[in-house]
């Protein structure tokens, strides 16, 4: 895994340590979203992740890696455990961490009360507690929930708790705790542009950007892979915003004269909704099929909230099954079942060879794009056999939707 | 978050920790869901994950989280870094950490060559490093891919590096690893049995079998809870195999007692899986429809991999609104529409009010369900505008859909 974004580790930019706290993440009933996207906004700031904790609701484990990580680190963001009941130990390790006593802050009570009233619900006695922060700290305030975050200073480093529910981490951190990074770890001003890319892999990504991505203080060119797309992350400071983004646009440019072709979108643009302003521009609607990915491209597609997406089906076992053995023929045939039973006039197929052939097939995905200006069949390998093949295999058909469209390289 | 679980983390059960080793792992490009699912592989041996570090490709780094992890943990299990590439770090890292050098075996070397021949490629030279491990470690063959695993000794612990390829991870752990820690840490044989729930909240279930959660060292009783479904995981061990199953019958006997009604299926047996076998056995088949949750429960039922489910719909933005202010009817008409088009006897749909309704709706989510033994609508509450919610709608339209089946409570 991984490779040349590896460098960024160690540059010159602050470092962040992340504590991802809850029972449930560390005894693997839930997947934890949060750390990697609170690692995201990081990098979009111009902090790196350096390291990630998981540790469950337990105050001693909770207050030694914050007090480990406060001294190794720039800034320390926590997730979770800022709850009302027992086992909601963020506020309580934290306090330890830092060697003060929690303290009764009476002006959080009131604005946890007006959210209860503003959900029309009396708060619960047990509520009182989510008012008690460690002395010293500041508090963050929830307007969408009952769980006030809190910020202070511990060793070298700014601490900051947030709570776990993703709505209202993201809100918090959106609105108070990245203006305050940008402050404090600022140095003037940062931008920051992200180039996403689909068709090449991170390593040549890697080779033909190699001379822009050595780090300096003031800027910095790195990339995140995920499968079948890679990113290459700009970011850059300067004493106005608007150096900043000049710097940014000038390594942009430079990024563009080099792997120009293979960039779908910038920033938040993900591939599927570039995909169906290409459909949109056609002037059809986007019907898609897929047997055992299981939805990834519907969702792909349904997430992009765009209209020329119409609707997709995911087809049951054995229900793409065709009558001969014409792999591509079929999963034509698929795309335009699909298209016609929604009502769009192009179709995107995705099935394993085996999900077509009356008699089974090799170790092959098959891809199929209909529209009304021509149509494509293509198979690519089965690589590792689990959800990276359906990513991969989704790029590339968003990639012949694109071309189709008539807006692909 | 989180809560009764907590409790088994105290628990006289041998302790693990994990170490997730991947740039884009820390840096927020890919979720990691290798954690999680060793997490619960080990709570199936009876073996209590305390804590999970996320490192990126750096060797100091992997090296300080093996050696901490190995004083105060039983078990370390790395995943990933085992590439063949220069930021493939996990071997030296951990021979750093266990002050051992690197050595080159030539039997692992044959294996890897073995490994590319059946592929049909020859091995680049690079590769030749994969056959390098810690002295003295004991080697993983790893006929899934090209990179072995290796286990050794280190401080109190016992500690194992596998690929980060989920598929490899798996295969490996559940062919070599799985069954040492049955013979490192059994202390005779272990058994368990998962009770899956839904329909009642963690706590309530807590309440309702504290007095059986009390930790002895041949048994243990905990829960692990995600978005609309509470698992009872019951693991015992006893000098023989009949012995310990033996225990967990006895001890998933009295769990059942007391909550049986909200018990849907055992160990391996989604919810899914359980509806659509309840499906079949009314002679029906079943297509699913939905919108905001962007395929969310067409992907639970494609993955049960089972027949009864004969294909699923994902609308696109605006493709579900109706003509009436009538979010029950609307949403059962979907439900029918899918079922016609799709071709089954009973159809299921979820949908946000204002997906159904000409001019918006409330905070509230729809679940229709019709069959030909009656139909059902039934809105419950938004809680926290994300995935969870999603999740916990399609528990509770499973659980209508089993009713309607003749097999619900």
């Amino acid at each position: 895994m991984a490779s040349v974004s590896a460098r960024t580790e160690g540059a010159a930019m602050p470092a962040a340590e992340l504590v991802v706290i809850g029972s449930e993440l560390l005894l693997g009933a839930w997947v934890d979203t949060n750390g990697p996207w609170l690692a995201r906004e990081l990098r979009l700031l111009g902090v790196t992740p350096v390291r990630t904790w998981v540790v469950g609701d337990d105050e001693t484990r909770i207050a030694e890696a914050v007090g480990r990580a406060a001294r190794e680190a720039d800034l320390v963001l926590l997730t979770g455990g800022l709850g009302p009941t027992a086992d909601d130990r963020t506020r309580a390790a934290v306090a330890r961490a830092a060697g003060v006593p929690l303290e009764f802050r009476p002006e959080l009570l009131q604005e946890i009360e007006a959210v209860f009233r503003r959900f029309g619900v009396a708060m619960p006695a047990s509520n009182r507690v989510q008012a008690e922060i460690p002395r010293g700290a500041e508090p963050i305030p929830n307007p969408w929930g009952t769980a006030p975050g809190f910020a202070l200073a511990l060793e070298r480093a700014w601490v900051v708790a947030l709570p776990g529910v993703p709505r209202e981490l993201k809100n918090l951190f959106r609105s108070w705790v990245g203006p305050r990074i940008r402050e404090r770890f600022g140095g003037g001003h940062a931008a920051t542009r992200v180039l996403r890319l689909s068709g090449l892999g991170e390593s040549a990504v890697g080779d033909l950007v190699r001379d822009l991505m050595v780090p300096a203080g003031d800027r910095e060119v790195s990339l995140l892979s995920s499968p079948g797309e890679v990113k290459v992350v700009i970011t850059a400071r300067g004493p106005t915003e608007r150096d900043s983004l000049a710097l940014v646009e000038g390594l942009a440019a430079r990024v563009r004269e080099r792997l120009d072709r293979f960039v779908f979108g910038t920033d938040d643009e993900t591939h599927a909704l570039v995909a169906l302003r290409a459909v949109e521009a056609a002037g059809w609607a986007l019907a898609s099929a897929e047997g055992w990915s299981a939805g990834t491209l519907a969702a792909w597609l349904r997430e992009a909230g765009h209209p020329a997406f119409r609707g997709g089906m995911v087809l049951g076992p054995g229900a793409g099954l065709g009558r001969e053995d014409d792999p591509a023929g079929r999963c034509l045939e698929l795309a335009r079942e699909a298209a016609e039973r929604i009502g769009a006039q192009a179709g995107v197929a995705l099935f394993r060879e085996d999900e077509l052939l009356p008699r089974g097939g090799t170790e092959r995905l098959w891809i199929g794009v209909v529209s009304p200006r021509g149509q494509k069949a293509r198979a690519i390998p089965v690589v590792h056999g689990d959800t990276s093949d359906a990513q991969r295999a989704c790029h590339q058909a968003l990639f012949h939707v694109r071309r189709l469209a008539g807006a692909g390289r």
